[in-house]
C-alpha cells in the first residue's frame, strides 16, 4: 500500500535509488507460457537510456537488465518475475551542495517533511532513475498484450508534441520520424527548430517543459472497470505518477470544455459490418471502457527543477540560501518521458486486459 | 477489484443504478469516535441535487440519505458505515427509444461491448446518479479530515472556472459568490453572462463543456506515497473517474509545458520561522507528496452526450439510425461536477492522511 | 483495508450491526449475464436463520433479502450487486446489563481496547448477525461457480462432525441426513444422542463447541495463487474469520503431524485416461493449488461466550464484577456455522476461479 | 494479486526459484528512521539455513542477504527495501528423474495443471527455498514491531511441540533449550528421543510430520480488523501459506470443540490496576482483535513429499510409473518451519500494527 507497486492482476513492485547498488522490480500475475527473454526488454531500456544525445543527462547508465526468476527455458512460468539492473555510474560528490538545501520544484522538501530523512544523492527514490523499471515492466506488459490479444497485437507509440511554446504540425505527423530524431518529435521540420531552441536553453543552464502524446492501437473493446477503476482513471493515475507530470488528457482533453454536445459526440455508422466511429474526441474510451478505437492520451511534463540558474530556497537548518544544481541533468525531461509514458500505458492496458478476462471471460 | 470501490484505508464501495430501488455505499476504515450524523452528509447532497435551477436536469431526486450502521450514539464506532438513498423519481419510459440505440459519446456502446448486457434505463450504472454516493462519502471524508487534522481543519472548495469558451476573471474571484449563483461561478459578472449563454444552449437542445477547479487548504505536508501512489496520481485517478471528465491538471497543469525550469520553480524563503513558498506552480504537491501549500486541481468535463440534437449512430441490430435523447438532462454537467469533484478530493485526501499515519505515525 | 470486505475479484463488502436498522453488502466482480434473483439467495439464508429449532437462538430474524442493484431483467449486469436485509426483531433492553461489563471470551473487551467505543447491543458488529451477509454472498458465489464451471457445477456441502466430545461414525455418513436434523449431523444415530446432550447443556445455561466439515466437489484443478495466496491459505483465512472459529484444517489437518511421507503421499494412477489420486490426505490442494479432488476443510467453533453461567470479569470502570448474559443465545453456534462455512468456501472458490481466469485464461 | 506478496501496509513481495540465479523481495511500507542493516537480518536466516545438522537438507545455501535500497546511513528512509540472496549450491541434475514425473504429495501436478509449464528443478517456485525470503522479511518486521511498540518490544518465539507421534512435556518447557537442539524442541529430554526417532526415519529414506507452536509476547491490544481481516484470520492465512502446512490453531485450537462456554471463557480480574485474564484459551485474540495477552498459534506441517521410498504416480505423458526423489531433502521440514512460522507471525503483526495506527492513530 505504501506506493511502490502498480496494477492489480499484472502488478509490478519496484525498489532502488539512483545511487544505491541496484534497482529492480518484481512483476506478478504474468500469464504462463509467454516467450520472454532479456532481449525483449533491453531495447526499450536502451531507448530511455540517458547519454544518447546532448539533450539528455550525460550520466552513463549501462541499464543492463537481468531476469532473475519466473522464466524457464525461454517461457514465463506464471510465477513472479524478478528483474535487476545494477547501477554503475554514480558520482555522489556532485550532490554535496544539495544535501542540506531544498531544490525549488524538486521532491527534496516534501520527502523531508514526510519521512524526516532522505537520501539526497541524486534524489534517491525520487530520481528519474526509477523510471527505468517502469520501462522494463512496460516491455513485459507489451509481451502480455501481444500474446493475449493475438493477431497483430497492440501497438503503443509515443511522441513529444510540444516543447516549451513550440508545437508540431499534425499534418506532417510521421511515426517513423519519431525514432529518427533525439527529441521523439513526429514532425521532422519541427524537430530541427526544437533542437536549436533546446540548445539555447541548455546553454543558459535552464530547462523546458513538454507535452507527450501516446497512442495505443489494437486495444480490444471492453477494457476498464466502471466506476472508480475506469480505464481512463487508471491511465490518468499511471501517467500522473511519472516524475514531473502535472497534467493528463484523454482524447480531446482539456479542450472538451469548449465543445458542445453535438460537436463532441463521436457519431457512428456501420462499416464493413462493424459499428465504426466517425471521429475520436473521446480518445477511445467511453464510460471508462475502451471502445476499440485508438486510445489517445497526453501528459504535460514540467521542466527539470535541477538547473544551473540560481534559485532562492531554504536549508534544513532554516536559513535563507540560494541553490544551484550542478550534477548532470536533462534540459528537457519530456524527451525521456516518451518511452516511460508508453510503458505506463502498456502496464495499465495489460492489467485491465487480465482484469477484464477475470470478470468477463 | 472490479471497480466499484475507491481508496485503501478510507475506502468506499458503492452500488446502485439510476432506475433501481436505491443507491448506497459502504465506507470502511473510518476512525472511531468521530461525531457523525445524517445532518453532516445531507447538506452536501443537497448542493449536488438536480432540479434546483433551470440549468440542471429536472428530475426530482429526493436524495435523502440514511446511515444504516457504523455510528452509535452519534459517534463512529470504527466499523463499516452503510449509507442508503432510495430512488424516487424514475420515468423509465423516457428511455424506450434508446434501449436499442447507442448514444454517441455515451457509455452505452462500451458497456454493451464489455458486458453483453446493459441496463439502459437512464444509463444504469453509468448514470450521473452514481455520483450522489461520491458526495455522501466525501461528506464523511470531510469529517475524518477535520477530526484527524484538528485546528481549523481542511477546507475543500470548488468552482466552475470555464463554461464552453467562457472563462472567469481571476482578479474578481469571490468564494462567497460561488454559492450565490446556480453555476458555481466564482466571478459574479461572468456568472450572468454564462447564464445567458447556457440558456441559449439549452434552448437548442444542446449541451456544453466546462472546467472545474478545486482548492484544498489546510492539507498537512507529507501526504502521498511515492512512487506510484503519489498524491497527485491518486487525485488524477479520483477526478478522471468522474463521469465525462477528459482532462486533469495539478497546479499549472498543461501549461507547465511552456515554462522554463527557472520559471516553474516555486522558490522558498523563511517566514515566521517556517519555510514558505513564494509561488504555487506545483499546486501544493512535489514528488507526489503534499507540501503544505494549497492543493489545486482542475478537471475538464465534456458536454452531456444526452442531447436533443439528432446524431448519427447504430443500433444493437447493426442498423444505421439516428438518435435523440429525450429524458431530462443537464445542459452543462460541469455544474453538478463541482460538488462531486470536491468530494473526490476529500476522499483522496482522507485516504492519504490515514495511509500516511500508518507508515509515519 | 479496514476489514469489512473479502476477496479480490469476487469481492464482497458488508455493513450492519445486530441492532441497527439493516445489514447489507455490496458484491463486486460478478460476471455479467448470470441468472440471479432473490430466490437464489433466500433458501440459503433460511437454512442459517435462527429460531428454527430449540437449539438456536430464539430471536426471530426475518432475514428477507432484497437485491438493490446489479441485476437487470433477471440477469447480472457486471456492475456491483447491493443486497439488503432489514433487521426486525431487536430487543436492546436485554443488553443493558452487559453495556458496561466485558463478557469473558467475547469480543467486548477487544473492541473497547481497539476503538475506545462500542455498540454493546447484541455485540454490534461482532454479532453473529453479520454472518447472514456471508451466506447471502455465498449464494451469489455458488451461482458464479456453477455458471463459470458449467457442467454439473460445484457442490459445496457442510456438516457438523463433532459436538463437544461427541463424534460421528464416518461409515454412516449420509448427506441427506444432514438436512433432516437440526444439528446438520451426517450420522443420524449420532444426531439423536447429540440432541439429548445439547438439551442438557442448554438447560444448564451453558454452551458447547463443535467441529464443522465442508466438502467441495467439482472444483476445477488449477485454482490458487502461490505462494502467499494459496487456495488453502485463503480458505484458512475465510474460515478463521468466522466468529468463534479457533482452528482450521485442510485434508488430514493437524493429524498430518503423525504421518510419514510415504503414508501422507496421495499416490496416483491413470484411470479412464485421467491422472487419478488413490487417496486424499491433501484435501484436494497441493502446493496451494486445487488438484481436482474434493476440497475438504474443517473448522473448530468454540462454545458461545454469551451464557447464563455467571463468570468473573471486570467492567469499564475497573471494578471486579460477575456477568451473566441473558439475551437469547445459541447453545451451540457450531450449528449455524455450517451454512456460514459453506458460504465462505463458496466465496473463496469463486474468487480464485476468477483470479485463475485472469492470469491463465 | 497473483499471490507473490503478503500484507497491506507492511507488504513484501518475493521472487525466485530454488535453481535460478537469486531470490529476493521488496518490502514496502516500512516506517522511516528505523535502524536497519544486514546484521539485523542475517542471524535469522542463519537459523533457517539448511545443512546445519544431519536433520535438514544437506544443500549448502550461503544465504547471504544484501540490502539494495531503502536504507540510508543505517536508517530506513520510508522507501521500498530491496533484498537479494544469490543462489550458490544448485545441482539441477539431481532432478532429471522428476522432470516428467509427479511426486505424490508435491506441488508438481498442481503447478502443471495450473500453468501448463513448470520449472521442475528443485520444485522451482514451490521449493522451500522461497521461505528464506519470508525469514528475511520477518527480520525487518521484528525491527518495525520493536521500534513502533517501544519499551521491551515484541518477543516472537517458536518451537516444535510434536514430531510424528511424539509430543513434549509442557511442564518442562524451556525456551533456552529450543536454541540448544537442532530440532527446536522446548523439552530437552524429548529432544533426545526425537533425534533417535528421526535418525531412523532418515535412514529409511522417509520423512515425518510435525507441529510447530509460536508465541508472541508484548503484542499491544487492539490489533486486527474485524470482520474479515481479523488478526487470527490473517495469521491463519500467513501460516497456512507456508509450504506443507495443513492445519492452523489459535489458542486452544481444535480442542475448543470439546469445551463448554463456562470452561472456554477466559475470566478477568483487576490486577495492578489493569484488567487481567486468568487463562488464555483464546490465544490472545477475541473477536479477531488482540487483547494484550500472548498470541499463541500452532501449525501442523506434513512430512516432506520428496522421499526415497518409491511411490506410485503418473508422468506427464500419461503413463503409470514409480518415483523416487533423490536430491537432498529434509526428513522433517517441521524443523525449518520454526523460524519461518516465527517470521510469518512477525510480518502479520507488523502489518496489523501499522493498519491499526492508520485507523485508530
Amino acid at each position: 500500500m505504501a506506493g511502490n507497486g502498480f496494477g492489480q492482476v499484472f502488478r509490478f513492485t519496484t525498489f532502488g535509488e539512483s545511487h544505491g547498488p541496484a534497482i529492480g522490480c518484481v512483476i506478478d500475475g504474468v500469464p504462463p507460457r509467454i516467450g520472454l527473454s532479456e532481449s525483449d526488454i533491453q531495447p526499450w531500456l536502451d531507448r530511455r537510456r540517458p547519454g544518447q544525445s546532448r539533450f539528455t543527462t550525460q550520466r552513463r547508465e549501462g541499464d543492463v537488465v537481468k531476469i532473475l526468476s519466473g522464466v524457464f527455458e525461454g517461457r514465463t512460468t506464471g510465477t513472479s518475475i524478478g528483474l535487476l539492473i545494477e547501477n554503475t555510474d554514480q558520482r555522489s560528490k556532485d550532490y554535496d551542495e544539495i544535501a542540506e538545501r531544498f531544490r525549488p520544484g524538486h521532491a527534496d522538501y516534501a520527502y523531508w517533511r514526510k519521512y524526516g530523512v532522505r537520501d539526497h544523492r541524486g534524489g534517491g527514490r525520487s530520481s528519474a532513475r526509477e523510471t527505468a523499471m517502469r520501462v522494463a515492466a512496460g516491455a513485459v506488459a507489451r509481451r502480455v498484450l501481444d500474446s493475449v490479444v493475438g493477431g497483430r497485437g497492440v501497438s503503443i507509440r509515443g511522441a513529444m508534441v510540444q516543447m516549451g511554446p513550440h508545437g508540431v504540425d499534425r499534418a506532417k505527423w510521421d511515426w517513423e520520424a519519431v525514432l529518427d530524431n533525439p527529441l521523439f518529435c513526429p514532425d521532422p521540420e519541427a524537430a530541427e527548430r526544437w533542437a536549436e531552441a533546446l540548445d539555447a536553453i541548455r546553454k543558459q543552464g535552464d530547462s523546458i517543459g513538454a507535452v507527450v502524446e501516446v497512442v495505443a492501437e489494437g486495444v480490444p473493446p471492453g477494457l476498464g472497470d466502471p466506476v472508480y477503476d475506469k480505464l481512463d482513471a487508471d491511465l490518468a493515475k499511471a501517467l500522473m505518477s511519472i516524475n514531473a507530470v502535472k497534467g493528463v488528457e484523454i482524447g480531446d482533453g482539456m479542450d472538451v470544455a469548449s465543445l458542445t454536445g453535438s460537436q463532441a459526440a463521436d457519431e457512428m455508422r456501420m462499416s464493413g459490418g462493424q459499428p465504426t466511429f466517425l471521429s475520436n474526441h473521446a480518445g477511445g474510451i467511453l464510460g471508462g471502457i475502451s471502445t476499440g478505437q485508438p486510445v489517445v492520451v497526453r501528459l504535460a511534463v514540467k521542466p527539470t527543477s535541477s538547473i544551473l540558474v540560481p534559485r532562492r530556497t531554504v536549508d534544513i537548518h532554516g536559513n535563507d540560501v540560494e541553490v544551484v544544481t550542478k550534477g548532470r541533468h536533462d534540459p528537457c525531461v519530456g524527451i525521456r518521458a516518451v518511452p516511460v509514458a508508453e510503458a505506463m500505458v502498456a502496464v495499465t492496458l495489460a492489467d485491465h486486459l487480465l482484469r477484464h478476462r477475470a470478470q468477463c471471460g
